[in-house]
């Protein structure tokens, strides 16, 4: 079942020790229909994954990563064609890493909706022929779940030794544990939150705007006329990239320092801070999808187990019945620590196993994805103890 | 000198106690050149002010009121032709409220590159005949206090008994007192900063992008158009929203609670944070013009006393004289108390009367512009020990 490619000499990046080398994205085709939470059925679905190491005869070591607003399948190491495509979790992800291929079966998928692959509104729409555009349906965290449900079925894989996953994703890992408390013995819930604040959501909503009423989105169909909303997507990251990092590392980083080191009284980036956010959002321009962007939103927004347990969060993580590790960041004011210990808490009423750990990180909400020694020893601290 | 006019009966809310009543905004017409921060010199310039209450024979009474971002020179009252059209800090300035006017002579004066009368971008620009529009230059804190004390010395005030503001209306304060320290006995210097952190350029950065790569900015000169860029601006009011409020207030006002009760799986306005900001947003668009939003967070992005110090706040507050009165508010995350309490600290340094309050208020940044009890009970207790 494992499909690494052995390292290639071709890709320095690979063969640095603890990568997994290079990989080739598979793709899983669903002729299942699936019915999604908008109501809306979709008649077949793909979904793209990868997956590092090897399973094992009894399938205990499968290790599932959810990825999170702008990531994707591609976890951990690089593409034979781009010794550059490092993937977004390569850090934390390989042999002698915190999350060990040597001793896991690590798959990470590309979610319904996205824009990597897997089935989205870059995709044909059957009942039309053209991509579906705004046409494709809003889809939930719940939603991902059971697609990736599908996959671990189609994998052979009973039960998760873990379902791991930071921020949106740390969402999805809390999500398994509820709605297939059989399926996953472990979850590690990262940077994450029950729901959004309403702050996370107003800010969500300034970048759904900035996509919406950007002319050339076209309702959703700019495919067909050949544009792309770059406005729109381009603010959208920027605001996105100010509630990622925390207020003291911006600082640290950029401080007040000008370009050209004077004023310049015009509107060109004369702030180290403004080119920097700038050059986020072009770049998020030539490889992210506006519509996947909106569809990602809206599931975070949605995203809310209690909601139907009055409020309740306790009631709503009731059935879970995993062992968990959840980390948050003290820099992180995007899901900070104390929303992760609103799920700690309810947890704890519930007798679960419950790691939590704090972690003192100047990155803010991004620390998730950074190597900082204190995380990656918690992480692997807690790994090492999960048996196969 | 005072023009306030009579107390009108077909203004319900002129005549409420502590209101100023019916006011009419002033032109002063400055014949005379003025050069900005940017090298760019005025040949003339009109500003447009008000006051309220009655300057006394020796003019130590009067008291300058600097507006914020979107603030204007209409501080108090309301005009004769609108009920609604009560001043941004009516419920701070009239007879018997804090800022008293039975006491003082109170200046509201528009900046230098506004949009509500004075010389700014929908200006028309002498050398083409046509509206400055983006040939207006960015103009700056110290731009504005030159141009506020040629308005005091044809008002006939040699010294201000105070000058007071809220957000980028307390940087003005503070660069009088170091700009012209024996024109000025007091600042109040609330909800502001000795300059803006990395963040804040950020926010300003994203709200200005929003602007200029809108379609209809027209490089800045949408008034020759017929057009205005609403897009950009009902996101940059959107987005500066989020910044005013606190995360606390947000989540009691507006929470996680839906429109219509249920999940519409849509771009509709769903959350009520959703349609707060939308209707905020849209509002902004039909009294504010997309120029002067631009020069006005340059301005504030501009801002720092301590450049030409070497980054020493201390040096740079060293030629001030006047007592100071300095507020900050709790919940305030765009000007924290923290960035308060540098400028105090600076301020104590040089011996210099400090009064410092730290205000509990829920409502963010804000609070300044709101009815806090205790808030106005520190404004006033200074207020009233000021001699006239």
């Amino acid at each position: 079942m494992s499909t690494t490619t052995p390292q290639s000499p071709a890709a320095p990046a690979a063969t640095a020790p603890g990568s997994v080398g290079v990989v080739t994205p598979q793709k899983a085709v669903f002729d299942a229909p699936i019915t999604l939470s908008a109501g809306v059925t979709l008649p077949r679905f793909e979904l793209v994954y990868e997956t590092y190491g090897t399973l094992n005869a009894t399938a205990s070591n499968a290790v599932l990563v959810c990825h999170a607003l702008s990531g994707s399948h591609h976890v951990a190491g690089v593409y034979a064609d781009d010794p550059k495509s490092l993937g977004w979790w390569d850090n934390l992800v390989g042999p002698g890493k915190p999350l060990d291929t040597d001793k896991f079966f690590v798959v990470g998928v590309n979610n319904l909706g996205g824009c990597y692959g897997s089935t989205g509104p870059m995709s044909t729409n059957p009942a039309t022929g053209k991509p579906y555009g705004a046409d494709f349906p809003v889809v939930t965290v719940e939603d991902w779940v059971e697609a990736q449900a599908r996959l671990a079925d189609r994998l052979g894989i009973g039960t998760w030794a873990a379902v791991v996953g930071g921020s949106l994703g740390g969402m999805q890992a809390l999500h398994w544990t509820v709605a297939h408390p059989e399926r996953v013995r472990h979850a590690l819930v990262i940077a994450s939150a029950p729901q959004l604040s309403t702050q996370n959501i107003a800010f969500n909503e300034v970048a759904r705007q900035a996509i919406l009423t950007d002319p050339d989105f076209h309702g959703g169909h700019y495919y067909e006329h050949g544009v792309v909303p770059v406005r729109g997507l381009r603010l959208a990251r920027m605001v996105g990239h100010i509630t990622y990092l925390s207020d003291d590392q911006m600082g640290e980083k950029f401080g007040r320092e000008l370009k050209n080191g004077e004023l310049q009284y015009s509107y060109d980036a004369e702030f180290q801070i403004e080119s920097y956010l700038r050059y986020q959002g072009d770049k998020f321009t030539r490889y992210f999808d506006a519509n996947t962007y909106l569809i990602t939103t809206k599931a975070l927004d949605y995203f809310d187990p209690a909601r139907n347990c009055g409020g309740d969060l306790r009631a709503a993580l009731a059935p879970a019945k995993a062992g968990f590790l959840v980390v948050s960041f003290t820099t992180d004011w995007r899901f900070s620590p104390e929303r992760s210990r609103e799920i700690v808490y309810a947890l704890v009423h519930n007798d679960r196993d419950v790691t939590y750990a704090e972690v003192d990180c100047n990155f803010g909400h991004d620390s998730f994805l950074l190597d900082d020694p204190q995380y990656h020893d918690v992480v692997r601290a807690y790994v090492d103890n999960i048996a196969v």
